[in-house]
């Protein structure tokens, strides 16, 4: 198992953990004090980590999980009320605070590798954001989630992108006009994650599921991911026509001859990979 | 609590009763005997409330609600035929029909305060469109759901603007293509509303809901409320690019930074709205 | 009933069969020991047969079943890979491909009889594609799902278009990076087909919705299946414009006179159709 700490903090703790595992890269939001808040630092690791785990071949799935009874409790509210003394009341702090978080959560779609959010607490705001970016997500039982910006006056609006891509319209404006907790299993019905686990069960379940990622071919992994979300943004007729040219290139590429040879052969198939 | 009869009818009733009690604006639709369909009159009543209605201070939350035992049967076809008597066999007043109903329908979605539709029996056609685009809706288990143009030849063509952007396409097309009615259990599993109720418990619910969106920051709601329907037409990068700059621009707001402050203060917040 | 064999093929036996009875089309995929993958010729003749029946005033409802075990399991891995062995490795069979089979996935959308698969058995990949391009789907228990390309290193990248615009993100990225069935209880879940009917009832429940349908008006069930795909790539506001155009225009046609007087006069209409 190879380990790191990404992310300098001002601290001794890493605000980040990292470890890298027969293909599975973990990161580990590390704040549990601060109920994983994202604080500038943490922000700033998790891009980090997201873009370099991307081209990593060792990291063949990146499961994003949290220390401590807190999955993400949104931005660090105190970090941002530090800057209300700025010059500026906060104005320039608070634009790019959101430029950045924005940035990393794209990052988070835009990386080749999927990412498993594994929710073993509360999600909350960009908490909650951070879970609807990731391709998937498995929550234990005891997880909730919400966008309660409303109920201090800041609307959920960042949050609400990645969120409204997740769930039906109705469904988001209850989160975000009402901004109360919804569990597990009602976030699984909204379609905001997978699968609701019981709760002694969410390590092996995310595990089961990242080694069968971890299994596939990167190279197909990469071009099939980058394809899910470029295709959803296109009128059906260029949205196929995109997808046609991906699929007859991905036909073309060395892991499907092989993976067709495997196939056919019944054995197991062995990918070139990336 | 305040109270007007919107709309001047030809008759004594009007087609349209307003209330407006601890910030939580009822609108009725009237037409009991007529189960609720949309004339001219009440397309124009309802037009003309919500758009009031949005820049009231008093009205912090707005729930459309109807009198009898139906929701709303949709158009009043009634006096659409009376129309087949013009010059140009209705045609002219058909499209200004369409025009209006449609205008009424992207006036709720634009009104700043959110609507809650309160669904207790039928809501069929321009009726289930109604319930589509509302923000919220919660219905008793005896309401039940349709689009049913094709049964008369007359396709729920805008009906089905609003409904494909509640529910699945599948879901969408097997209500449109058949026609039938779907209930309340139903319409909570396609997302066409947000909760089937037990029938003597929807005047209870929607009040809960009513009142505690009426106890948030009218400001935020309404700043929220616009940037969901606006980024949800975006691409994510330019959803992203939007709504942090509505974000930034609102933690700017007087709300923003009372409702943060009273939160770190653990104390309740004092709006001062908009 | 009118029934004939369509498609040429090298064998005797026909790819694709076809009967037409009281205005209910009946397209069969007849490759059941191919497990009905989509070979050329069967590309083809859906093509072809979806086009003619499209306008044949005879087909008022289309249902595409599958005869045997499966429904469909996607491409002929065999047909292609023979073409590996061309001068170019198989590159301009394998773009061909692609492009004829997308253009068939889209002519099933166009078309202006209402599709319905009725899926007895396995639907994986292109197979997978072929259900969420039909308007409606209905299943047996025994049916299962899947996109499974990732497994042989060749992502369900033409597939997922159609996949991702019936179910929400998560759960289409759960069936594109796993790559396992899906059984129908869950396709029902996740939007994929309408309803999962119990294995004995799969013929008795799709003929009554065909035949519900079938009783409609097919000008009426033309202009609102072309609208409702036409409008969904809309912005709101071009949507509404659209479809009240649609909409006006339809209250103008012959059907749709007929259907109001019939539903005022409480008789059956009688329809023109197109």
């Amino acid at each position: 198992m190879r380990m790191s700490q990404a992310a300098a903090t001002t601290t001794d703790a890493p605000v980040l953990c990292e470890s890298i595992e027969a293909g599975i890269a973990t990161l580990t939001l590390n704040r549990a004090k601060a109920r994983n808040s994202l604080s500038d630092a943490l922000i700033a690791a998790l891009h980090e980590a997201v873009n370099r785990l991307g081209t990593d071949p060792a990291a063949r799935v990146i499961v994003l999980e949290a220390a401590g009874p807190a999955f993400c409790a949104g931005h660090d509210l105190k970090e941002m009320t530090a800057h209300r003394e700025d010059a500026d009341g906060g104005k320039a702090y608070f634009e790019d605070l959101v430029a950045r978080c924005s940035a990393m959560m794209q990052a988070i779609v835009r990386c080749p590798t999927p990412v498993i959010a594994k929710v073993q607490g509360i999600a909350t705001a960009a908490g909650c954001q951070l879970v609807a970016s990731c391709d998937l997500a498995l929550a234990s039982h005891q997880a909730h989630f919400a966008t309660p910006g409303v109920n201090i006056g800041l609307f959920c609006s960042t949050p609400m992108v990645a969120l409204s891509r997740n769930v039906s319209r109705k469904q988001a404006m209850e989160m975000l006009l009402l901004g109360e907790m919804i569990d597990a299993q009602r976030a699984e019905e909204f379609g905001l994650i997978n699968q609701a686990v019981p709760d002694g069960m969410l390590d092996e379940e995310v595990h089961a599921w990242a080694r069968r990622i971890a299994s596939k071919s990167s190279h197909t992994l990469a071009v099939g991911k980058a394809a899910f979300y470029d295709q959803l943004e296109k009128s059906l007729g260029d949205a196929y026509d995109y997808a046609g040219r991906v699929m007859a290139a991905n036909m073309m590429a060395r892991d499907a001859a092989e993976g067709i040879s495997a196939f056919i052969e019944k054995r197991d198939p062995t990918w070139e990979d990336r």
